[in-house]
């Protein structure tokens, strides 16, 4: 094959990694998703660099932890000269495009410092994390802060949907008995059905201006970011999604009452939030679990759509598929609600990555427990596209999962996958008394061991063998010393490899190791 | 006073500490600097960031740690969007120029990625670490690198030497019996006086340019760097610098036989280099300490002109003075040559700080022997100039020495001082068979122990109280095991405290936190 295969970086919001079919969940439909599993490598360990959407994304689009490229949280700034996936596909050939959400908070201070146009074309691409934004939408329009001129909601007033901010009063709002708009951001209204009908809804949408995107690419080689909004919240579902499943379709809160009794300082000031007290009431999972799920199968069938265009289009065997989701959702998990936090349903990740090559048949419809890391796109997608991801290891911090899809399982791997929080911005840091540089806190495990670092405060440990659910934290048993010792190291060697030395590559290194004498440059001789 | 201070930051390069009369050092002439110290605080423990020219200079100039820069050695471009001095001081209504050595290297691949013209006036500000180079000269030319039209160059030839390159053949190189040129290089030349006249030399034509600078740019407030390149190598002195010192005035070697049968393995690797090996024979420290020495006092001399200059203009009492180095120098002591490890005579640096104004009056005439970084001055510099750099401490990592001038020791001060090598270039790193991205070493001291962490290696440790000559590695007596855990528990916290978010402040933060609701971000609302 001598043309290098497209790719297609499927990205669903807030998608827990245990909600799909393929993934156990034992009433969810996700047929669609299911068999691109039974296509590729479905990876069963992987975590999000930081359980929430901007950090978490940054690391996608990077290729490094947020504790390397900085933006740590939500609305922080990618700095403006960190490297994203397009500066290193572009130079490969590559269409690099955006359908969705990135969740970019542009570096507008080093932008005016460095004197470069937001409005160029540079400019627009470094403002975009160096996607082309083919059509850039963060999906949380209220009114307060909406655009009317957003693509979509000039969309949905040409299908005749009225005033300035559809997106809320169409597709994130129901309607009452009296014609009355009801807010999608209540979640007491989540088991209604949206306003908008289900072909104009944002999944329906964001589906078709992908197929957009590919038509007009043509024979180009594209990497096309196909970011979906949903099933983040606001949770509204337009029919029939709003009520395909029902209260027997949901899973138990895995949660237990000595959690709530004795719990973490800081998990303690994580559920004293507004949305972890919601969550914890049976009511308020009841609306919105359902809803979740809908639009979860929604979403499925959207993809559904998608692969039947690239079957037509002749493209289905020059096409690498990820499907993966930049966190997951507590939904009233361990007495919590939304992300942030460590456990299983708000690190963990789906991460479905199919090669329809000959080249990747050895692998077709296996699982790997591997550790995988939301980083390991960048190169892999790098690897995929006839670059050298080992030549940019001064820069990128994953590992290319080309190998593992193509050969199988690696002999030699990580052997830690990390995550990152940095909690500043949220109630819980005030309540806990710190200073905002002081509310951070380190996930590391093994695989079997899950270790939480928690800067100011004493550490978690959960023990994924014995206790999958991870109800008991076993940081303070004697018996784990040696565990807790070995896991602490090993954030501790995490942080001493941060690459940071970007501007130079080991490959220059190498060549310029000893060699200051041969420029003339001598030291130390007689 | 309304007008702000003129800063005048010197910098002598591979200037020990220990090399100065104020420092102790019972033959060596430094009059004017001595006179400076009590005029001013002199800080007795001081450290550089990095003892290796690059790295500690980009330390000095954005206030931020190596690992934080990324500028790790020399020749390792600083980012692009890394901010500098210049950055804080311009806005403040200062001019700030350099005149003299920055060994910064500019992030070309950075530059062209953002669409930087190098040529600019932006580039060129970015390309120089944000000084105006009123006069940039990192006095290292030998014939294979050297620009003809380097100001230096075309000076000396206005001065009648002759050829391409007099930097090399006149003030670096001396003369034979026969007229024949002796190379600067080789030390076994170092007796023998520089070819070029004193008042030619680059240490006064230096000198001058600053003087030119001061004297251009009039009422404005200035901060110049004035970096001279001497005592650095090639250790040659003009007459009669040159022979101002016998081998009557050196200090003995510091060194044992037990360093070195039973040398720890990176020191070792170091001290099979050829700078090492040489510096270990006397023959060579007798031919190269006394020009050292000549080479400081030279220089001191001409700070005692350039203080009577300032006298001249009336700016004594509206500047402030820095004079610090960017790392120190082995000369033979521990049977080591140049620097890059971080024994007291490579990793202490001079550090006086002279505030005319009577703000300061308490404090004039003091030593401090509070640990303070290199990092330390660009906040200070902030601080004089009338900004706020507490408001900055997302992105610097020092403290201010402001008010420690001011007003004096202070109670709360930091407990430690850090300093980084990254041996990547040197054929130690081969040697003992690392990878380029695997041979590094951090230092921490609290001012008594002084512990150091070798990657890959087993780590050193120091009691400066009862062995201030470093000469025994205490590392591996049980004894010290707690202070050993302690000190790497603290560069463990380091590490989790750099300054990695650095594109949103923390006061922003702080305004921030808790608001999305307010923004009509609704999350977890029932």
């Amino acid at each position: 094959m001598t043309r290098p295969p497209n790719l297609l970086f499927i990205m669903a919001d807030q998608l827990r990694a245990d909600y799909l079919g393929c993934n156990g969940h034992p009433t969810i439909k996700t047929p669609h998703i299911d068999a691109l599993a039974r296509r590729g490598v479905n990876f069963t360990r992987a975590y999000c660099q930081a359980p929430v959407c901007g950090p978490s994304r940054m690391s996608f689009y990077t290729g490094r932890y947020a504790a390397s490229h900085g933006a740590s949280y939500n609305g922080v700034p990618l700095r403006v000269d960190e490297r994203t996936l397009g500066d290193y596909l572009r130079p490969l050939g590559y269409r690099v495009g955006l359908v969705g959400k990135t969740h970019m908070k542009r570096d507008e201070d080093g932008m005016s410092r460095l004197g470069i146009d937001p409005d160029s074309s540079r400019g627009v691409l470094i403002s975009q994390c160096g996607f082309e934004p083919f059509e850039r939408d963060d999906g949380l329009h209220p009114d307060q802060l909406a655009n009317p001129d957003l693509p979509y909601n000039r969309y949905l007033r040409e299908q005749g949907y009225t005033g300035d901010n559809p997106w809320q009063s169409a597709a994130n709002s129901a309607e009452g008995d009296n014609g009355e708009l009801l807010s999608g951001w209540y979640m007491r209204h989540n088991h209604l059905p949206a306003r908008v009908r289900e072909e104009h809804s944002e999944t329906a949408y964001t589906t078709r201006r992908a197929m957009d995107f590919i038509e007009e690419t043509g024979d180009q080689p594209w990497c096309l970011h196909l970011s979906y909004i949903k099933p983040h919240w606001p949770y509204m579902a337009p029919a029939p999604y709003h009520e395909m499943y029902g209260l027997e379709d949901m899973l138990p809160a895995v949660r237990s009452n000595a959690e709530r009794e004795c719990p973490h300082p800081v998990v303690e000031a994580f559920m004293s939030h507004g949305e972890s007290r919601e969550f914890s009431r049976d009511e308020v999972r009841e609306r919105v679990i359902p809803t979740y799920m809908g639009l979860i199968t929604q979403l499925d069938d959207h993809l559904g759509r998608l692969i039947d265009f690239l079957e037509t289009r002749g493209l289905r065997d020059d096409t690498v598929i990820v499907i993966t989701s930049d966190h997951g959702d507590y939904l009233g998990d361990h007495w919590l609600g939304e992300k942030e936090l460590f456990h299983e349903p708000s690190a963990r990740i789906p991460m479905i990555v199919v090669d329809p090559r000959r080249e990747a048949d050895a692998t077709r419809g296996s699982r790997n427990d591997q550790l995988v890391e939301a980083i390991d796109l960048v190169p892999t997608f790098v690897d995929y596209a006839g670059g050298d991801s080992q030549a940019l290891n001064h820069v990128l911090e994953g590992r290319s999962l080309h190998g593992l899809v193509t050969r199988g399982p690696a002999d030699t791997w990580r052997g830690y996958a990390f995550s990152e929080a940095d909690y500043a911005w949220r109630p819980a840091r005030k309540e806990l008394g710190l200073a905002p540089d002081e509310a951070r806190a380190f996930m590391v495990t093994d695989g079997r061991w899950k270790y939480i670092h928690y800067a100011n405060h004493t550490p978690q440990l959960f023990d994924l063998a014995t206790d999958p659910d991870e109800l008991e934290d076993v940081a303070h048993c004697d018996v784990n010393r040696a565990v807790r010792g070995e896991l602490e190291a090993a954030l501790n060697e995490w942080f001493k490899a941060r690459r940071l030395r970007t501007t130079i590559s080991n490959d220059l290194v190498e060549q310029r190791t000893g060699t200051a004498h041969k420029r003339g440059i001598l030291f130390g001789v007689w």
